[in-house]
């Protein structure tokens, strides 16, 4: 299940960015399963991963490699190359080493990506058999297949492009992304590659990188978990020849930037969307917050509360559970009299009470729709936070409990 | 649902502690709603609440009349009197009112306790109705109907008695509880009550009380929301007529902690085993940790966690998932490759990797059971702590989201 439509947009090729996908039989047959994405060495590229204790092997020898000018990509699914001990370090060098054997590099500037079954061995022998079909398939028009190659419980395929102006040039920026739960630690992982032509010094591009992902990719939830596998790479080819950017105080550095927000919060939300079992999309926004460590408190309260999960599952306005989630949520000193709550633009609480006014009918108008905005005043300062989740439904139970059976 | 079978045991009247039950139509026809309980003024009276900081109003007003000699308490279902501003606190107050007035004391000795629905308003009138024929009740065999009377989701009463004895004396502690969730902001509530006929000081009887509830009450978890109505009161009589207890320095002094731990630990674990769609008990031990802090961490987010509990409701042995929650539960130091793991007695994580000789059908003979324990050693101190949890099953999924349709 999944949360309204999501019609992949027309994706725009990045220049000197380029991805072949194929069919390598990973776990199933008939799914594109393996991609290889490729770039010049001059290209800066900043990730972000998983801040997960158990952190898989691939992410080890990823974050590793990030600084041995790493010139391309490749991506499993099926097996996450998770709580596989040393043999898994050692896969992933293996499948590393192969395709730099095929591309002419050195085995250190791969960067390894997998998202599968946690514990399970990585298959080297069929990701390896399937890389030289890979490489063949490198195109710059390789985003659309590579956004299925991809997928695992995933429901349907996550990219977007933006573009932006300045000084007459034209400037691409094109992502992909992949998660149906912020987390899986079954079906292991979040994953979101993005690639511009702009050229980008690579200590800016990670600062830009850790900004962006600080708004999208870490503000979505959909059952709190946080798996071994999580990854985002965002790489400037600087094929565009503009002069890198090395500052945001200037109006491309801006530009950039909006892009590159605009474009994490899609691929983002797009995971949110396609949330395992949901069937609503709800924003959380917390404002009149002391300060923006409070305001996500309450508001990833709210988003992990089973029960105000269950509520919006049924549509039900049952203010209450919200009301006692935000009680909860950690800010010892809080003034309940001052806490104010919106569903939509529907008052339903009011100065910690239940609203004059309030009827359930109003509640449910809004909480029958498929998008619920969840609103909350503080009543403490003015720093406003918003987080975007799902609803808790009999298909998440379902999808969790049967997946390996 | 619920685990297993929990009977209620022989009930051990406590001498001194009076408990008067009536059918008060208060939501419901036909139902034990309404739960009056009487001691002598001299008897100590200890209590430990939410801390949600929307407490309800039977919580303050319990709270504030705690330092005010204590002589009885009333105990409504149907109704949480929470968020319910103003209006809530002048309806608690004109119960505690009326029963003074029954009782021939002053309103201020009386403790309220509500659970139910939150943010609707207190039905003052049907509660004072029901009254008289409360305090006419009041027997001190009224154990058995006082554990009904307090029960909204609940699906069986939960009680229980410990005696011990000492010097050629028995005394008494008998205790009953309520909650099907750790906490139901909607059906509002963990609720215990315990009495004992020996003498204890004031200061030393709320200090035994924080310390059991803190190995009890506080190491539950059915959904990890926690309630604006929780409360938990323990009345020391003194009608066994022993020098009053004011030291845990003495044999007297260990033996009642003992019972008392004993006792609050049945009822608590009682309430788990009635969680809300139960159909796993499960004990998560978390050994070898540098602290308490850190392993409570750990033990309450896999407790939490909705992708391990959807594995132990399909009896799925997803080491993957535990392995995962271990790993994000905030140790920042951890390392990983001394984190050993068990399900019952089968290893299934060995030094952070699968353990060697591990079979799937292993695991799953225990996930099969309805009783599971899972340990983890964390390979970092001689630390260990417990908590006691359910599975999320879909049962959960309707009770929640169906409850108010």
């Amino acid at each position: 299940m999944a949360v309204g439509e999501f019609v992949v947009p027309d994706l725009k090729p990045v220049a000197g960015f380029e991805l072949g996908v194929v069919e390598a039989g990973i776990k199933k047959v008939d799914r594109r399963d393996l991609v290889v994405m490729c770039w010049p060495e001059s290209a800066s590229v900043a990730a972000t991963f998983t801040q997960n204790r158990f952190c898989a092997a691939p992410v080890q020898l990823a974050k590793r490699n990030l600084g041995a000018k790493p010139v391309a990509a490749v991506i499993n699914t099926g097996y996450a190359n998770a709580g596989t001990g040393p043999k898994g370090l050692e896969d992933a060098e293996a499948v590393c080493a192969r395709l730099a054997e095929l591309l002419h590099v050195r085995a250190e500037q791969i960067l390894p990506f997998s998202t599968g079954v946690i514990g399970e061995p990585l298959p080297v022998a069929r990701i390896n058999a399937g890389l030289p079909q890979a490489v063949t398939a490198l195109e710059v028009a390789g985003w659309y297949n590579a956004a299925h190659g991809i997928m695992t419980t995933d429901t349907r395929p996550k990219a977007a492009s933006v573009q932006f102006e300045h000084e007459g040039q034209t400037f691409t920026l094109t992502g992909i992304s992949k998660g149906a739960g912020m987390i899986q630690p079954n079906m292991a992982t979040m994953l979101g590659f993005m690639a511009t032509d702009l050229a980008v010094e690579q200590a800016l591009l990670q600062q830009l990188l850790l900004r962006a992902v600080n708004g999208s990719f870490n503000r979505i939830s959909v059952d709190g978990d946080t798996s071994t596998n999580d990854s985002c790479l965002l790489v400037a080819t600087g094929s565009a020849g503009n002069t890198p950017l090395s500052t945001l105080e200037s109006a491309l550095g801006q530009k950039f930037l909006s892009a590159l927000e605009s474009l994490s919060l899609t691929l983002a939300q797009a995971i949110v969307r396609d949330g395992e079992g949901a069937t609503k999309f709800v924003t959380i926004e917390v404002g009149q917050a002391a300060n923006a460590e409070e305001a996500l408190k309450v508001a990833f309260a709210i988003a992990h509360s089973p029960l105000v999960k269950t509520a919006l599952f049924a549509s039900d306005p049952n203010w209450g559970r919200i009301l006692a989630v935000v009680g909860r949520a950690g800010i010892d000193d809080l003034a309940v009299e001052r806490v104010n709550i919106w569903l939509d633009d529907v008052q339903i609480v009011a100065d910690g009470g239940a609203a004059p006014g309030y009827s359930e009918a109003q509640g449910s108008a809004v909480m029958a729709q498929e998008e619920i905005l969840i609103r909350i005043a503080l009543g403490r300062g003015e720093v406003q936070e918003t987080v975007w989740t799902t609803d808790l439904s009999h298909d998440y139970v379902t999808i969790n409990a049967e997946y390996r059976t």
